[in-house]
């Protein structure tokens, strides 16, 4: 996000700084801003679909349920202090800034504050989000809320360091404008500590490594798509306007971003028919796709068309490649999360020091350019840092986070509660189908387990009985009169009392 | 809506109204209007998912159909007198407005008013759609089409009232920046007056007054998604531009809207946790999340951000303590729209008249101050009358063509039908699984029900008699030479005749 | 699209064209273009919703994934050549236009280049996505992936044709802003060519020309929805900008674009309630709404809003009676492509010969009128010209490459895989509950099914092994105690190992 240079001016010169926002912001570049907002937003949609096509069937409600408070939890708090860590304007240092908490503004300067807020809003719920993917089919309801509460400062304060005036990579030079780093190897660290840390599913590895079958692959190719066009919104709208020369930029976001998807959905078809022996399988091409996508929005500004090929056919490779390995170690991660964000951001943030051009009309990379364009090994040197720094920042936190709140509530669901999944457990639905029958009839003596509550959803209990009803009645007939009645049941009043509806 | 500084101005002493549309609306802000237009209509989409996850799954394509035909015959008739009723110029009086009717323009000016039709288009067929959720699984199609044609006129009228440079609300110095008012108190109360002529559902409070089971939770989750983002357009595209300040207030707008949400979340999840004794249920979430935006959005653009945080929590309040209240009075709303969009919007006109500030850029509030900005009472007052005018207008109109067109077609389905699921009846798609060949066997001999056409969704019927052409053919040769021959059917020609491929 | 008049001026007297950037294309228009391209690609979304909902179950996942392909193989060779062959600046004649393979452009063009490029972008794949439902149900994923990398050729030379300042069309004065003629017209070409060489389905017609049951009606509107929003991006984008007098016909072609789905509704309900004797079929009002919105399309920013609801009323008849005209041909198209792209195309290109306004702001018409407003049989004569080409040149050179890619992999599944369904053949994914089962133990034998890999989807295999062990151990204790143990499982260690969860 080219955010210190839109937003702020550094214009004094006992370096602190001061924020022009009328100047520096116009009211088309908000147009911009708030309209990739609004669609980068659709990819929490696009997250939800993917994690709970991604999982059984009995967990599929649940996903969704902690992707909603994702939003509600990490935004409250992105709100309440997220943002003031990342840009507070009270007190800064290299490391954290101060200011800002419970974020409002005067009418005069809130254009500017406002939409930024909402602009790094969509990007702070997308880094929380992508750690529930990790976690998905194993992990406590409760004790997930409560890290969706205080997972804000997970991201918020690295994002300081890269896109925030005080902030130390930002000074050394380190570039990351649509967030491969801050957002991404952020989240995809997150996850790998999570899932480490929860364990595999119970009963994973039993029969090897092989992937287990989704629950729904077609919800989960549509959340590909809706993270895809998504992710225009995403890398364009991290040029933050359209005034003067942004929207060449802009534009150009917008064709290495889809580029590198064409790299990494070719990717992700070759690594399937390969691995498959002729098949073509659903993750691998969504992890191809993700991965390309998660590589190139770092540097989506900078890169030529064909370099954003040849990336996101890398950053294919790295989410498809990583998937086996993390399962080899034995990191159950029902999604890929750490591949596709982890691992395929890292090499997004490297690629930045490798193409980025140093010629450019808005001074992105301060006059630095990528080792194969002459800039020599400063660039990769300081990318090479900021991607250390995010990933040791992110598994850090996350550890001591999850480790704090285990103490509390047990992050790991009980065997029985995973069992029965956490769909019937958490949320009192009950899907016919999908093994949970059996897993009642064998755990459901637990005193923990509310049948009572667990209706089966997709059918209506009250048309069971105005149904049973109704052949009772006719069967009473039958017997009574000596023949079959077949009249229909009486409408409404009957069964309902005449009371309930005003025209009977 | 700002709607009558931006398109109309008031510049003739003798109080009649000019439209000055070049100097008025620039192209800029008919981007922001016609890009806001988009989005919010993606919120159909979110309606239609939303209902359609609700409600069984024998009924959940029926629901989706009135969703379109909303959009089909709720589109038609707003073009057609709708937008005139509203917003016309030929003649009009505070209490409703003529002209205009099957809009059209001249090239000159078609730029504004076109701009301006389709996002009040947007927000027409937003107010139609909330009462379906209300009359789901037991409306007549066919009724519920003829009302769809004539509802139009529930909501144009009023929203002249407060939109249209003639209306007394509007003199009165009322406030409805982006509809709690005149589109969703509308529509709750529309689906209040739709409810409670319809009756319950068969057999709704057999057991009590505890929510049914719905038929997709994943899908009203999805739903929820679509609404929220589109929501985010729904309240700052109401600010209806972004030249000069108004892009300030578009921005605030963006981020009460989305801080509410996190209010009403918060209120959904406690809510939840308390009723159900430690789960998580599904709708009440999705019920405080959409009860905190149908109470901000009113006030959008004036509101701080913690106070949208407070308005958005009583907002989720209202909605969630509702739906109990409404079961309790045996008015069975399915979705709960009634609660969602009638008491939160209720609850949403009220805090602009205690939380509205008068000091801004726009001259939004005619300098009138809301209770607790010192402004007294009369903003209140406004704000209360308006909304008991709303209320009142809804419920009449409503009870009125609802009264009119049962004598036509009696609005309620037959019992049979309802047992029997609308998607079987309205429109011939029977889902195997869902209790439909219970009630099938049980009312079968019916006349109206038409078995041929009931084809089980899902399965290819071709293939099943293609298939079992081969099992024939195999057993056959099998019977003839003595032994098993597991050749594979012939390919194309044999199965499908020999002139219906070209290649073979 | 109105596209040489905003990127390139003819500025030079000997007749070669000359780009001049920078003052042709704003940021405002700019905004305008990318925003529109991100909410157009949406609609692939859409299409792959619709597609998937009208196959059967088991073929679900692989039409979504053919989807997938489109974009990323024509995505790739739109880039290489696509984008060349329209609007290359390097050679060109009436016909073909070389240069910019590989696209890229230097910083200070690179603006409009790349904004263009990416909206053209969403029109191509829009263009091949049409033909994967024509082919739905029987069509070799490996060869469907062939023609996806070469398809883009069908597109878009004729695209330069009538977009391109070199095109032939474009100099008769043949008008086509939004892509009836390029897109639609193109694809259902395309589409009739397919369907017709791939043959119908196995047992398609042996009960009559009924349709088929759809697999998931519900995933099938909400496909019609996604296309329906993003259709008005379409439309409206395709006037490429909002500066000068351009936002003006932006917002008449959103206008008459969903004027026309409410005529095209409209016919789609009375359509199907006459066909049907009193239902409301799903796929007879997708073809009417979506006919509609073919057919206004190309004229959008031309026609009045009254014009587009009748244009929209006879391209939704084109549709709906078009389908089964061509069953009766026994050409079998599951989804409808044929009439709802092609035949509703074509009457929207003639449209345009019959609607158009000579007199506009824009110069769009080059002075001409159309039949019904004055303009005499020219411009109707080129429509119908434009027409002929369009479907001449797509049905040949469609014909040629599915013939050619038949030599090497034949188009036409294998009748054993077509009746296991494509999702288990060619993507290992088992549903249960469609019909695989009992086509798996008649055909189960062949050495190409791979049942090993082809676990249900839905239901988390490692749960059983968990679950079944527990109730060993608890069967065991039993055994040995003399009386049932009911002790849960032990929780993570014991059933996954001790060294794979940090806390146990």
């Amino acid at each position: 996000m080219i955010f210190s240079e839109c937003l702020f001016s550094e214009n004094n010169s006992d370096g602190t700084y001061n924020p022009i926002f009328d100047e520096d912001l116009s009211w088309d570049d908000a147009t911009w801003i708030l309209t990739s907002s609004f669609i980068i937003l659709t990819m929490q949609t696009g997250f939800g679909l993917l994690e709970s096509g991604c999982v059984s069937l009995k967990n599929e409600v649940n996903i969704m349920m902690k992707n909603v408070v994702d939003i509600v939890f990490g935004g409250l708090t992105y709100w309440l202090f997220g943002f003031g860590l990342s840009f507070g304007k009270d007190y800064s240092n290299p490391f954290i800034a101060f200011g800002w908490f419970a974020l409002d503004a005067n009418i005069q300067v809130m254009g500017p504050i406002f939409s930024t807020f909402l602009f790094q809003l969509s990007f702070a719920t997308t880094a929380t989000t992508i750690v529930s993917g990790a976690m998905a089919e194993r992990c406590n309801f409760r004790a997930y809320c409560l890290f969706s509460l205080v997972n804000t400062v997970v991201y918020c304060i690295p994002a300081g360091w890269i896109w925030g005036s005080h902030g130390f990579l930002k000074h050394l030079g380190a570039i990351d404008i649509g967030g491969s780093g801050a957002v991404h190897l952020i989240g995809g660290s997150s996850a790998l500590v999570a899932a480490w840390m929860l364990g595999p599913r119970l009963g994973r590895y039993e029969n090897g490594t092989d992937p287990l079958p989704m629950g729904s692959p077609t919800n989960a190719l549509l959340g590909l798509f809706m993270l895809w066009w998504g992710w225009l919104a995403f890398s364009s709208g991290s040029v933050f306007g359209v005034s003067g020369h942004k929207w060449k930029y802009s534009a150009r976001a917008s064709v290495t971003t889809i580029n590198a998807s064409f790299g990494g959905g070719f990717m992700g078809l070759v690594y399937s028919y390969v691995r498959t022996k002729g098949k073509f399988d659903i993750l691998d091409l969504i992890s191809g796709v993700l991965g390309s996508l998660v590589s190139v929005t770092g540097g989506c500004a900078l890169f030529k068309p064909w370099e954003a090929v040849v990336i996101g056919f890398i950053g294919g490779a790295f989410a498809c490649f990583g998937i086996p390995f993390f399962d080899w170690l034995r990191i159950d991660d029902p999604v890929g999360a750490i591949s596709v964000h982890g691992l395929a951001a890292f090499w997004g943030v490297l690629a930045i020091g490798l193409f980025a051009d140093g010629e450019n009309l808005l001074n992105l990379t301060k006059g630095n350019s990528g080792l194969f364009k002459g800039g020599g090994f400063y660039l990769l040197g300081v990318q090479f840092l900021a991607a250390i720094c995010f990933a040791t920042w992110s598994i850090t936190v996350t550890f001591c986070l999850l480790w704090s709140i285990n103490k509390f509530i047990p992050i790991r669901m009980e065997a029985h509660e995973e069992l029965l999944g956490a769909d019937l457990v958490e949320h009192g639905i009950r899907r016919p189908g999908v093994g949970v029958s059996r897993a009642l009839s064998a755990l459901g003596s637990h005193p923990n387990v509310d049948l009572e509550a667990a209706n089966s959803i997709g059918i209506n209990p009250g048309h069971q009985i105005a149904l049973q009803k109704y052949i009772n009645e006719r069967n009473l007939k039958k017997d009574t009169n000596g023949h079959a009645n077949q009249d229909l049941p009486p409408t409404g009043p009957t069964a309902t009392g005449p009371s309930q509806a005003w025209f009977y």
